[in-house]
């Protein structure tokens, strides 16, 4: 289509969608992605990444022509190695060198291994410090290993406030001598909060306490620095901006001062030092290794790289710009059409402490979320109380999704087609 | 081929090995395999088994519709109650009921996560009970948590005398009031010894300990009757007999009166009650799902499921029937072919007592193994310090496959083939 020369998109109009998605460098990475229903907007915030079209034909070679013909001598090449190498590139995108990252078990696992580790190395502290804005699997594992460890630790979760974040100044006032470790969420899962890493990890390390940030809803969205804040320890998921697959293995980073002194509370074979040995006391392997546990599920854990390489090649400038871009063109969408419905914005409204998902609150948001599904086949995700949150992955998100998505979710408000559904979420069993 | 009336095969001759084949019920079962090589004879004893057809087929249905099409929708159609559905059917392979198992984590982190919830419900006992013939991560693993638990725990280990297994003498002997746990290995992985389920479980039952079994090596090659034998926990891998890929999530098993009163150390979310409702304090979900920690690597996850199917489809009396014929005939095959050239039969002469591997010794087995594989296209594998370990698989296993890796064997020795490979493994970096 050829615009006339007169034609100046306005915010509203479906061409400037198209203007700002000619105008983005990251445009053809789309095509690097199973991309089966054109009609579908994919939003969910971001609960599950796409399937890259190379991580299919990678599982197709890995799972019928290593396992299927190379069978167990697919260990000798390339398996066992699979956690470092991948660690390595996971490494790349979050400011820590290769020798610090492994992609291994779950992220629960690894909060785990990494909470007993540190305890274990700061005696005498008895607190860890985390927030109400954490994630649940997060602050249930920190309550797990308090209870474990004794009944003189305790996991002191700071309130926030206002549901967005918890300040600078309240988490200074709970990390005190008596704290071992301070644990957060990097991007809040709600809100989308990004979290100032270098000063918080300051605040704790001035304290003496180690810190351990969760990067699930950060990694592959915005550049990270990890060994220029001195973070000590730090865990992700790579289901959601890297694409790799659901449940896909999660990664672990020990910054490399803490390696040999920390040891993980689940000694497994693949963190034995020479493991085919098969010696029976058990010593741990040099370096980060020890971290590994059990045999590596090899079929998820080779869908995780493919994804991890096409973030490397975008590149995580040209990732961050362009997911601020999204958020402030969803963001401004959503002051047009739907703050005037009621809808209001759960999400930081200064983009440099924004992730890469947008918060839409409504009072019936359970079922708007159910409309835009059932009715207009655009998805974002729900999460408690009332945040429909609409992720945008700049790998493959488009401008004309965003515009499409705000539009249907329009629509849903002012045809009120959300009112069949129920209030409560069906019981999961 | 037709044979002559006259011609009656002997144990030597390949016509022998065919007629086994001729007359076995489960030949089809090879059929449902990809074999790429037909001249490779697998049985690598058995550290991963097979890919079926089927899980190829399904892989890709997971992976390119379920994943690529229906996305996030996926959990809700079948992805959460994979780790039930899937234990369901191993239930049915080891004597539970569907609500005793989940396929989950790794052999080592289930592991972990039993032994720590058994000790904690057996207060004022201190002591694990083991052997030096349970598998090294396993012996890892207890001490680790030993060290976690306090200074007053300690993991005893029954010393075999002959490397093939401990009597239950020795055992009982162990097993005392301050026993907590006892934890074998119930086909061990070198000789391929099958401990005495019912009589062990009972010595530990009288004595007011648990008993934990590990399954590796047993499950899908025999039955097995855990609620008949009241055993208290067992856990076990599912990419051997169950040929659910490299890596495949594990199983664990808790017995229905437990799982009330255990408790997870790992308090990942999806082991919370009510998982979606986001509570911020963990309250274990009922029974058996509260030993579920992290997000379930679902594509080697899903894997697991044809294997399983495919074992129970056979039949696992027919299954076990096969593999001690199939052990038999190699040892048979052994003692003719073999036993001159000074090669030791390490595994129990006694069929009731033995596993589906067959471990031969030799002073130069890592060099034989090494011919195998370079020279003569048989993967065996090898565990120190002389085991070559062969694995029978019966869902594909042929007679010929050990006819012919029998008699290439024999060559190795008699052409001296395996002299030019290095006495020792190479280092593992």
């Amino acid at each position: 289509m050829i615009l006339p020369y007169s034609h100046t998109p306005t915010l509203l109009s479906r061409d400037y969608a198209r203007q700002l998605d000619s105008q983005d460098p990251l445009a053809h990475f789309r095509g690097e992605f199973i991309i089966d229903d054109p009609n579908l907007i994919y939003l969910d915030g971001n609960s599950l990444g796409r399937l890259p079209k190379r991580t299919a034909t990678r599982l197709r070679e890995v799972i019928e022509g290593e396992w299927g013909k190379r069978l167990i001598r697919g260990w000798g090449e390339g398996w066992f190695t699979a956690p470092q190498r991948i660690g390595g590139k996971v490494a790349a995108l979050i400011g820590a060198r290769p020798e610090e990252v492994l992609v291994t078990d779950s992220t629960s696992v690894n909060i785990f291994k990494l909470v007993m580790a540190a305890l274990e190395i700061k005696p005498g502290r008895h607190k860890i410090v985390t927030d109400d804005l954490n994630f649940p699997s997060d602050m249930y594992l920190l309550q797990g290993v308090a209870r474990l460890v004794g009944e003189e630790y305790r996991v002191e979760a700071v309130h926030s406030e206002d549901g967005l974040t918890v300040t600078n100044d309240q988490l200074s006032a709970a990390i005190d001598a008596d704290t071992a470790l301070v644990s957060l969420t990097h991007t809040a899962f709600k809100s989308g909060y990004v979290y100032d890493m270098p000063a918080i990890t300051e605040l704790a390390r001035r304290a003496g306490a180690l810190m351990m940030w969760d990067l699930c809803h950060s990694v592959g969205a915005m550049p990270l620095s990890l060994n220029e804040c001195e973070v000590d320890l730090a865990v992700g998921c790579t289901y959601k901006y890297l694409n790799g697959g659901p449940g896909s293995p999660a990664f672990l980073y020990v910054r490399k001062d803490w390696q040999e002194k920390m040891t993980s509370p689940i000694w497994g074979w693949f963190g034995q030092k020479g493991q085919f040995d098969m010696n029976l006391d058990y010593e741990p392997a040099p370096g980060i290794n020890r971290f590994l546990a059990g045999t590596p599920t090899m079929l998820s854990l080779a869908a995780v790289e493919p994804g991890v390489d096409l973030i490397l090649e975008a590149g995580l400038d040209r990732v961050r710009e362009k997911s601020v871009r999204q958020t402030e063109y969803l963001i401004e969408l959503w002051e047009a059409l739907l703050k005037p419905l009621g809808v209001t914005l759960n999400s930081p409204r200064d983009s440099a402490r924004r992730g890469s998902h947008v918060s839409l609150g409504h009072p019936d948001g359970l079922r708007i979320d159910r409309a835009l599904i059932e009715e207009m086949n655009v998805i974002p995700d729900f999460r408690y109380p009332d945040n429909i949150r609409l992720g945008v992955a700049p790998i493959y998100t488009s401008f004309a999704d965003i515009y499409e998505a705000m539009m249907r979710f329009k629509r849903v408000l002012d045809e009120r087609l959300y009112e069949k559904y129920p209030r409560e979420r069906p019981e999961v069993t």
